[in-house]
């Protein structure tokens, strides 16, 4: 191959807010009509807190006419073919990129607040459109449906069932446990049990967090110090629950919190935490249960959508990790994203990964974990791909 | 000096629980008498969950003699000389051993679930034993003075100025700040300035979390994996809400979290996520108005009680935090400390630091930190303090 097999571990698509009307069962119709204009005004409004308005004015006024990738099927597909990309994970959209499901389903989807049923109604009517979606272009396309989790094992059930019958290949869960059921409570067994017995993989998504008092200076500091804990934790609940011990098949996602130090950091501490020690024998025994120690368990089931976080300078980081289980990805159509520029920062933020390492995190490491058709994408990267050659120049 | 200067950065003491009747105000009595049984009760009962019974149960049966010394001023002297340890840092009691003020002021403070009048009566109560308990050894007694900070910024600075005059040397603020004004909240400025005026060292503890689901396995792996981020989350605050450029002369002594590998992590970490960045462009600049990196202003504003924690193959993470902010504690008289046999674990756990780094981590930087009279403290060091030589021997 004289191109990369590219695979961005890290998509978003959504439809425009408005549009979500038509694949929500009808009986949420007019509760939908009367919330839209306050969800997107309410959007609009955290903006001005949470980003520098310029900074996103100024992004979509020059990108505007590929934003429209977010939901235009065609669209979407010109982006990819441009940016070198064969295929992706397709997650909710956040808050940078407007187009979100209604009632609490977006990208943070969190559970304080939110109605259940009505939250349950948005993410079904996300799965809805995002199967459509990644129907009209299904090599390329890896649908994360969204999985409210905490409210009902049983609605869980369905909605993985029918996900998985619509050709999704992995289901999101929320990440801020703090007040429910962590994923620890065997309550979720059946869900994990189904999850594996169906070969799809589970995602967390970075972001969401706890609210920030937004007039206390240095908040938005505080945020991007605690954002990838606030995705940890649910980690910690699995291996320390032994979930990967009745579930040894289970495949996580962990997506854009850094495939830098943090995840390096979490197995060191995690085994740490995990050896009987003095210091907390007055805790009790609560991991000689475990058949692996957490960074083996982390080794053995967990994959690190890097993203567009990635930094060549953290080489190292990254084969701590196991450069077999860290992703690329774009963070298409994200402004911190790499398109539409993603070969030439590709190339600046990977250098010193070797041709092999660079095969595996690029794209063959994605095409493993959702059991993707490898020579149909080949065929595709070889004529869409960055050129190797692009990668040997940078190196040299 | 053939002895070294030991000072405990880490010690408990506290009332058992009925006897803090005398230190309320009389009209808090008759809501004390209601509760105080219940209070034992639920104490009881959160250590069934939460230790071993077996281990804390063995551990009272063979320590009962010298457990009294969480109260009993003389009792407390022989526990020290013969631990060789000349003073001590006093913070109350937590959960372990079951010497705590009423009303959810212990060592967790937490303020869910907490009535904020009767917090702070339990908190007084408790600040008039303690300043009692360190006039009958003033030399030796560094009295950490509680401080339910969240409720009303006029008590704060009331109770810290009544702690100043009556010789207490430091404030503890509470660390779980979910659902309350963080420590970056402008509020807190005053409370700042007074203490920085008054020359006391601020202090957070470890221990408190939020609410785990002790029916789900692995909630104690959980725990202590997250307890360090818990006590971490008051520190993002003050750095990036530039408290340390504001209050250049601020001290913060973070107890019990380790002086292993979590501090060198999040001083990189903070760094890191400091140096803006495309990633964190989008939400807006949010640290180059610090005079500071953040590991600058915890190198100049920072100091770390590893406590019994300490560790010697940590050697090399004690000099990226800085020799001369790490302070040795013993934790008495808490099982997982290293009381009674102090000297012997010391020994072993500090392998590998030089003589003068010794000097440091055992007392001069608790001394220096809290301004203590390094004279007379020498003077009863020459006398009880650990032989130098044990030192060498084990090092060789």
């Amino acid at each position: 191959m004289e191109r990369y097999l590219v695979i961005s571990s890290d998509g978003h698509a959504g439809l425009p807010p408005e549009r979500y009307r038509e694949y929500l069962e009808p009986k949420y119709r007019p509760i939908f009509d009367e919330h839209v204009a306050a969800e997107i005004a309410a959007r609009a409004e955290a903006e001005k807190f949470m980003l520098i308005s310029d900074f996103n004015t100024r992004w979509r006024a020059e990108n505007w006419d590929g934003l429209t990738g977010a939901w235009d099927s065609s669209a979407r597909n010109k982006v990819l073919d441009r940016d070198g990309v064969v295929a992706e994970v397709l997650f909710t959209d956040g808050i940078t990129e407007r187009n979100s499901p209604p009632f609490g389903a977006d990208l943070g989807m969190r559970p304080r607040g939110a109605n259940p049923e009505l939250q349950w109604a948005g993410a079904r009517a996300h799965n809805r459109w995002l199967a459509e979606f990644c129907e009209e272009a299904p090599l390329r396309r890896i649908g994360v449906a969204l999985v409210p989790a905490f409210w009902d094992i049983e609605e869980n059930l369905k909605e993985i069932r029918w996900a998985s019958d619509r050709g999704l290949k992995s289901v999101m869960l929320p990440v801020l446990v703090e007040g429910y059921d962590s994923y620890n409570h065997p309550k979720y067994d059946p869900m994990w049990e189904l999850i594996e017995d169906l070969g799809l993989v589970v995602n967390f998504h970075s972001g969401p967090a706890p609210d920030y008092d937004r007039e206390s200076p240095g908040w938005v500091g505080v945020y991007v110090c605690e954002f990838t804990f606030w995705m940890t934790r649910p980690l910690f609940a699995m291996i320390f629950g032994g979930v990967f011990d009745r579930f040894p098949r289970l495949k996580v996602q962990l997506t854009e919190a850094g495939g830098d130090f943090w995840w390096p950091w979490m197995m060191e501490m995690m085994d740490y935490r995990a050896r009987p020690k003095k210091g907390s024998a007055k805790m009790g025994d609560h991991a000689s249960s475990l058949s692996l120690t957490p960074s083996e368990f982390f080794r053995r089931n967990v994959w690190v959508a890097s993203s567009s976080q990635m930094d060549h300078t953290r080489g190292d980081d990254y084969r701590k990790i196991g450069v077999d289980r860290i992703m690329w990805g774009t963070d298409y159509p994200h402004p911190e994203g790499t398109w539409p520029n993603t070969s030439q920062q590709m190339i600046g933020s990977l250098r010193g990964l070797s041709g092999d390492e660079l095969d595996a995190v690029l794209g063959l490491n994605a095409a493993k974990l959702y059991d993707l058709d490898l020579p149909a994408l080949n065929a595709l990267a070889a004529r869409i791909g960055p050129l190797k050659s692009a990668f040997d120049d940078q190196a040299a």
